[in-house]
């Protein structure tokens, strides 16, 4: 999967994910009203809501972009309405030929990690057949448990040919307070860093890179510029760029030389796009063409930074 | 909720959570041939078998514990339909009064932590009413990006009077490989510690205990008597115990003084009881009389512990 998306990302010259990230505030009134009229005003409409939203913006952007990005979270919210929204929107991106990286952040003791990495990568085995529930391309991984926390993603990822990203520096003002706490005399997200690359050496695919890719934070381009020699084979998936401070300028240090090597998130900055000044006109009817502008921006703004 | 589970510990004097972690293989095959028969062998049989082991093993031990604590990742694995089954149990455990601690390890930047405590703690808000997720009482929570991602879950904590525990010292063989690292001379999990004290500063309720307490693994005794010291306040979940190794005798260390100030868990050695040589008399047909009667040795082992 690491090789579909990197392909993916030589085709559309953009090294760019979309985190598909639906919140009350974002969601266009019209597309909530008209869930609202069919519904009643309850969570089935809002999940109503949410899948129309994803299709329209997906509709909009397929073209440009290797990747989308669920955050589960803004899914999991609205229980197993949103949860259905979150499947649903898995499956669309795939049928409209993205790659889609599950951000669910999920980690636990081997067993349970088995379980988690079964659910979003792999199948569960029911009688004769086969079971996929969420079956994403990617996962995000936290390594908080260690080894034995991250392994059995690793294993599904080989036999599914899947990947997934660990959580390395995260992009949030607090991520220091442990992460770039010195062992050794180098900081934890260093350590974390070591592990990736052990951990995906036996999944190098034909481009050079594993399938054990690493979350870095475009808000500390220091760390990043670090992480990168760190982890030469990694693929970097790169959030904070746009809404969370991050700017085109600091990413350069994310890539390699040879222009791989990192995909930058946004989210609130794309399909938020209709409620900011920038995108204003555009009114919040056409609010995925207001996303495509600012995918289109945010394109040549990298393109440029990365010169 | 860390009031109602402490007067429920007193209550049934069992410092005890049961763990409801179903899988495949330790389903009883006449509740699987059953919902196999209704529904043919697929994912919603398999989901509808899980809810009725849940049941059965709940209304055979519901008057011994004080609490349950049903592992997501082991119904996530089956998609919607196992989903659905993990918001029926904790609906199904709640009405039987029990403390529904959603073993969920969640954990990301603050507006993504603030969705997920929405999600198992707390509400969104759609148009004049409140929806409610999961619902479960208390959320375990992955500490790695620290305080901006575990304070959401704190002020949700707060509003609605539930609970969380943030990982301290996981159970697992490889939770040194970062956790037991030095820092200032101090390992990591000691400086986690110390930021659970902080997090729950301001909820400590009438028994004396925060909101905010700590999973510490009881295969790592000597941790456990530090981790009780630098956190008196919090109550110490901890897993590990029976089939992940850890024995009574280990736990000691884990309670207070005042015979408070830890929970410990058990799964497999409880739901799974049937399967194993001490209970293999109950047979499978009576996997719940199995399971009351491990919860009632785990309980003498214990106490016999405490002394």
């Amino acid at each position: 999967m690491i090789d579909t998306l990197i392909e993916k990302i030589k085709k559309t010259q953009a090294p760019i994910v979309v985190g598909l990230d639906p919140t009350m505030k974002l969601l266009p009134p019209q597309l909530l009203e008209a869930a609202y009229r069919e519904n009643g005003e309850n969570v089935e409409a809002v999940s109503q809501a949410i899948l129309a939203y994803n299709k329209e913006l997906v509709d909009a952007i397929a073209d440009l972009v290797p990747a989308v990005k669920p955050q589960i979270a803004m899914y999991e919210a609205f229980g197993i309405p949103g949860l259905i929204a979150f499947e649903k929107t898995v499956k669309y991106c795939k049928e409209k030929g993205l790659v889609v990286i599950g951000d669910v952040k999920r980690g636990d003791i081997g067993s349970t990690s088995e379980a988690y990495a079964q659910a979003h990568l792999g199948h569960v085995t029911i009688g004769e057949s086969e079971y996929r529930g969420f079956d994403e391309d990617f996962a995000t991984v936290n390594p908080y448990l260690g080894t034995d926390g991250v392994k059995p993603f690793v294993k599904v990822c080989a036999e599914e040919k899947k990947g997934i990203f660990v959580l390395v520096k995260t992009s949030n003002p607090s991520s220091g307070e442990f992460q770039d706490r010195l062992i050794d005399g180098r900081a934890l997200y260093e350590h974390v860093a070591e592990k990736v690359v052990e951990w995906g050496a036996e999944t190098v695919g034909e481009n050079g890179y594993s399938a054990v890719g690493a979350v870095v934070g475009a808000t500390y381009p220091e760390q990043g510029k670090l992480l990168r020699k760190l982890m030469p084979k990694s693929y970097i998936l790169v959030p904070g760029y746009g809404a969370q401070g991050g700017k085109g300028a600091d990413l350069v240090h994310f890539f390699n030389g040879d222009g791989l090597g990192a995909i930058i998130n946004s989210s609130r900055g794309i399909i938020g796009a209709y409620q900011q000044e920038k995108y204003a006109k555009y009114g919040a009817e056409n609010f995925a063409d207001a996303a495509r502008a600012a995918v289109l921006d945010m394109k040549a703004d990298i393109a440029s930074a990365l010169g």
